[in-house]
């Protein structure tokens, strides 16, 4: 029996990179149906999806969403933040692999960011106090950080992982930063196989970056986990080439967060790596491991081949060729 | 006539590394007066520096800081922290550049980090909102962004600069961070010739590691310009060898902000280069600029040459022996 997956293809090179997924996926008779999310269109003063087809999105359990724009200013919130909240997908699990042929500074990067997905600065709460003065509310909770950090130490046990570190700023942050410590501290109790150490995510950030093999899997706060996830992507290539997972108690919804680059759209010139190994994350999610692996191993291959590379790797494949490259290897 | 300078050698590693500068200035009768500043012993509930004591450091308008232990918890606030809101230091300036005969990703960096210093998550305003919920305040102030910009596109023009690049996270800051964008776009319209643009500050973090060579100068918040800085420093060799200064309208400090090192302390083991850079940007913030290029040129003579070199870069230097080496050379 299939299951039905949420399609939410995205804007810009969205739709291109998610028909690579869907013509991958059918070749391989992956055995899911997508049921594709309509976007509201006038994202004016609303949310970018309206709460009939939330409803559907939640129905469906498990989605799969290309990269969408990110609204500046006004009063949007971004695609991704509004599902992440709207679903309370509270944990963001960022893997990042060096991508065989793929020259890069470091050749073995092995890294897992896990971020918390639903507070911080991220909670949206800004208002101005007096004129010229703005106060965002970072907030943090009991509850988001231990539920963050049980998943950072079951994904670790699960994936024989042999350590968690927790990036914090507990040194200024002494209250909210500090607790988010605390429970992890007490969550890395129940896994003492797991090695556990806790580092100031600005000393760990330049760690990572002159030596990433001193890490393995990475649990922060929301705003840290953002920028740690594009350090570690930095390091094997870019955005374009990691996947990334929202988990949350009922939902997970699987994205490429690599923008939307409007400049290429439509040209049949985007790279749709990120948003295929998210799909591959997704499929072990629904402990589809052979189809996983088969289009683990094709993506691999190709990239690893070299001779069929898309624009953003140095080569001239289109999407298309890429896609037909990957699935000539299934 | 010499100039009195506010001496805080630190605690750990830092009285070796202070007395490195000392020796070094008097060999090369560098026209400074060290006025040693008393700290505080017992820290308990209070400052770590007395009111009389603060005054000296304010009268005596710029300052040298070697690395000083960071309090974990409690009510304790750094010193670091302290003096910059205390003196209202609102500019960190950390430039990043290659050190001759280190060996690391890139050997050609050339970046400068121009961190607002005042505001922000460092606001320390914390409470708990209901059991459980802990409440940061992230203040953004027109007063705090004006400035930090100004010193930013001024820094610019007086070293001959060609970019700055505004780090932000509006998309979800869109009050605070569009504040901030707001005013530095505005100072940025009174440099013509400095070129401007804006980044979000994870896919920057992105770019640096990918390829530094993309930046120049970075002006930002507070807690990204804290990351960011150390992501810089991660590519040329770490803090060890980075430099830093507190600029604000009437007094300035530069410091090492690497670790105290307690574990090495009094073993006449530590690299005291980044408090050296630190009193050369001192130098040459007092229009010494013959002593600083001096210096500079010793430094650099040393390090390139390789011979001299403590334990941190490899080599089996004592702190006294690569002191004397510079001198040596001066
Ligand atoms: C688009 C933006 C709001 C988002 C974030 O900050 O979470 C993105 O950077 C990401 O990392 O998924
Ligand atoms: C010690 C700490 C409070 C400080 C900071 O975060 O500013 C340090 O990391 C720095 O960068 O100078």
């Amino acid at each position: 029996s299939s299951t039905k997956i949420s399609a939410i293809p995205g804007d810009g090179i969205g739709p291109e990179v998610f028909q690579s997924v869907v013509d991958i996926f059918d070749a391989t008779q992956a055995p899911v149906i997508w049921d594709v999310i309509k976007l509201s269109t006038k994202m004016e003063g609303k949310d970018p999806i309206s709460p009939e087809e939330i409803e559907k999105v939640r129905a469906n359990k498990v989605g799969l969403k290309g990269p969408t724009t990110t609204p500046i200013g006004g009063g949007h919130v971004s695609m991704n933040v509004f599902l992440r909240r709207e679903l309370t997908l509270y944990a963001n699990v960022r893997p990042c692999v060096s991508v065989p042929g793929v020259k890069t500074l470091y050749d073995d990067v092995n890294l897992v960011t896990i971020r918390e997905n639903t507070e911080g600065e991220y909670s949206g709460k800004e208002h101005e106090v007096v004129p010229g003065v703005i106060e965002n509310l970072k907030i943090v909770s009991e509850k988001a950080c231990l539920r963050v950090a049980k998943y950072a130490f079951e994904y670790a046990a699960k994936y024989g992982r042999k350590k968690v570190s927790a990036f914090h700023k507990a040194s200024v942050m002494k209250m909210g930063d500090g607790l988010f410590l605390k429970k992890t501290r007490e969550v890395g109790k129940d896994y003492p196989m797991i090695g556990y150490e806790e580092r100031n995510v600005d000393t760990a950030c330049g760690m990572l970056v002159a030596n990433p093999h001193l890490f393995d899997v990475m649990v922060m706060p929301n705003l840290y986990g953002d920028i740690v996830s594009d350090v570690c992507a930095g390091l094997i290539g870019g955005l374009g080439l990691t996947p990334s997972g929202n988990i949350g108690e009922n939902n997970a919804i699987f994205e490429a967060v690599h923008g939307s680059a409007p400049d290429i759209a439509g040209k049949n010139l985007a790279n749709p790596t990120a948003l295929l190994l998210s799909s591959i994350m997704m499929l072990r999610h629904l402990n589809l491991f052979d189809h996983a692996d088969k289009i683990e191993k094709a993506v691999h291959g190709v990239l690893k081949d070299g001779v069929t590379k898309t624009r953003d790797l140095g080569g001239s494949a289109t999407t298309t060729e890429y896609t037909k490259a990957i699935i000539s290897r299934l």
